[in-house]
């Protein structure tokens, strides 16, 4: 098979990539590891920035999102009991939108089906070959029979544990890491959500984040040891732990009710540079990964297809290379900034095992600075409805 | 001997709290455990905030400060060769005073002399009794006599190894602290400063500081280890180290000269809780202490007379107490604030021994946002002209 743009990667990142490059009239074939229903299983967040939103409806596929989403203005940061108002709309002009990644996920194979976009599922042992040339190639086997793709341009889109990252040599790569001691426990329930914004609770016990999926489908966290296992944390557990960290105020009208899913995610920062080797380009996780605290990972992945989209569109569209010739410099630079208010969101919220009196009063005092500066409220907005591409 | 307020220390802050009550009709006595001389030979800087500029206008003691100080409507911060300014007076409408605190301390000195006002040098053993009670008293000696003084109140503006803050038993007070694994290495030189603003430096090598006293009095620092002995360090070895940290285009224009004073300063955060024991009330550097990354030792104690004053005129003037009572938590709610921007400049501009590449990338991160960001300019530039009383 021929392409202009072979995808590896069916997650929001390879599809929406495939979506706005069919629509600029450029080919593109996605290859995906798994099912369709495994990839539409997947429960990620699903805060979007406006620039992801913009993207969606630049590809044609905001429909749903637009009629079902949920548009937030603001969000609560809390300390103990103090809550910490942060009006998006008011500090920005700019609120964000509340719609799963599931849903995204669903509409683009929705799109991509109608528009007959090409698709290969449960493909296995992908080889990127001649990455560094001008024809690269990709091998791989689907059901146990072997194919080829030739193409112009491959865009890794397949996450962190993805072939696309390891085929860059090691010697020309850096990689950056930091894991955080602890990880977060998360439930999902069919309850009402304690609040219609979401809630970032500093508490002495730890941290908590209310969060939801619609209006009876409740997402609550908690910050837990990173030995603690699943099996140890019964609802009822949970349930206590979580009340005491959030405010009093939203303790007492929080509807409880049986988990319909529970697990733990440990929490990490990491970035692979470059972000392009040849004609190999990393999208979303398969380049870096954020701590879920300000909801930057699904973001993040948008603001590389966004770069890479405009890079190739000018290519193809007016043979204009110097978008993809700056692309890891300028999808870097973003994504750095977006790693560091993660890293900075966590280390404002979380309690950190042995952290030092003087650290702790550091998290109080910007906390304080805060709910009392509303600069700094603007900083932390602009941050979290996302920095301009 | 008998006054109101019993003022242990006499720096810049027991001074100013002496002449602003003297200007209310309030009466006070000056303890100095050296000499006048001595205390006006201490180098330190001299970045003053409008609040402390206010200070000494309603002490009555601004005139040559308003003459003879610098005003600094920004400041630069560099990131390697790149050059990032912050205006001041543009972003907060208010600039910053360069004005030596030796200068301040010697107008408090003429101001206290011509109003009569008392102080009492070369004073040991001072001794706070009954601070708990309604009449505490001091006994001291001054050249082997001893002495005593009866008073309302206790102001120690004494420093961080002055009697007062040991006075607060240890059960009743909580210390925090922070000790940075680096120190400043500081010079004076009679050349012309390289720039007309200071220019604080993020190099790969380590931190620099381009500062000043006047026209022809240049004062620079290196970030040194701490092992770093004084003579180890020539003037030729400063200067080359000093030059390779600065941006290149302030490195060509550097004008190097003998020094004239050299020393090694370690960094610390510290703040002990509360700031008040019964009728002892704790000022400045006897109740914290910043790393002298952005400019808030001075300033710090400046904001706690501010509070002690209004609580002590409101006391005698109007009968009202609140401002006292409250003068604990007042003070504190921003001395955390201003050690939280120190800290935060001293994490973003220092190299730290055995740092993650990550943590350098944050480093960059931030201060490319920084740049980049007119909010996030304006939250650093409110902390550094300094947060409102």
């Amino acid at each position: 098979m021929k392409t202009q743009v072979a995808i590896i990667g069916g997650g929001p990142s390879g599809l929406l990539l495939s979506q706005l490059l069919d629509k600029a009239g450029i080919s593109s074939i996605v290859l995906e590891r798994k099912t369709k229903e495994y990839v539409l299983g997947r429960i990620r967040a699903g805060v979007l920035e406006q620039g992801f939103v913009g993207l969606m409806r630049k590809a044609g596929v905001s429909g749903r999102m637009d009629a079902e989403g949920y548009t937030h203005d603001g969000t609560v940061i809390s300390n103990g009991d103090e809550i910490i108002q942060i009006n998006f709309s008011e500090l920005t002009g700019t609120p964000v939108v509340v719609y799963g990644q599931t849903e995204v996920t669903r509409d683009l194979y929705e799109a991509r089906e109608k528009a007959g976009g090409q698709i290969e599922f449960e493909v296995e042992d992908v080889v990127i070959n001649d990455a560094k040339s001008d024809s690269p190639y990709l091998t791989y086997t689907v059901h146990g029979e072997e194919r080829r793709i030739d193409c112009d341009f491959v865009a890794g889109c397949d996450g962190f544990h993805g072939v696309s990252r390891q085929t860059i040599p090691e010697d020309v790569r850096t990689e950056y890491e930091k894991v955080y001691p602890f990880g977060w426990l998360g439930i999902l329930s069919e309850t009402p959500p304690v609040h219609d914004e979401l809630i970032y609770c500093n508490s002495p016990r730890g941290f908590a984040l209310c969060s939801m999926r619609n209006a009876n489908l409740s997402r609550y966290y908690v910050q837990v040891p990173l030995t603690d296992k699943v099996e140890e944390w019964s609802d009822e557990r949970f349930w206590d732990e979580f009340k005491s960290r959030i405010p009093a105020e939203m303790a007492e009208k929080l509807v409880t009710g049986p988990s319909i899913e529970k697990s733990i995610a440990p929490l990490r920062s990491f970035v692979t540079e470059p972000m392009r080797w040849g004609n190999l380009f990393l999208c979303g996780d398969a380049a870096h990964i954020v701590p879920p605290t300000g909801a930057k990972g699904l973001n993040t992945a948008a603001s590389d297809i966004h770069y890479l989209y405009e890079g190739l569109k000018a290519h193809y569209l007016d043979g204009d290379s110097e978008g993809l010739d700056t692309y890891s410099e300028k999808a870097l630079l973003r994504i750095w900034k977006a790693e560091r208010f993660s890293w900075w969101m966590t280390n404002l919220l979380h309690q950190f095992p042995d952290q030092p009196a003087f650290d702790v009063k550091m998290q109080q005092a910007e906390l304080n600075f805060l709910r009392d500066n509303t600069e700094a409220q603007k900083v932390l907005a602009q941050n979290y409805v996302g920095l301009p591409y």
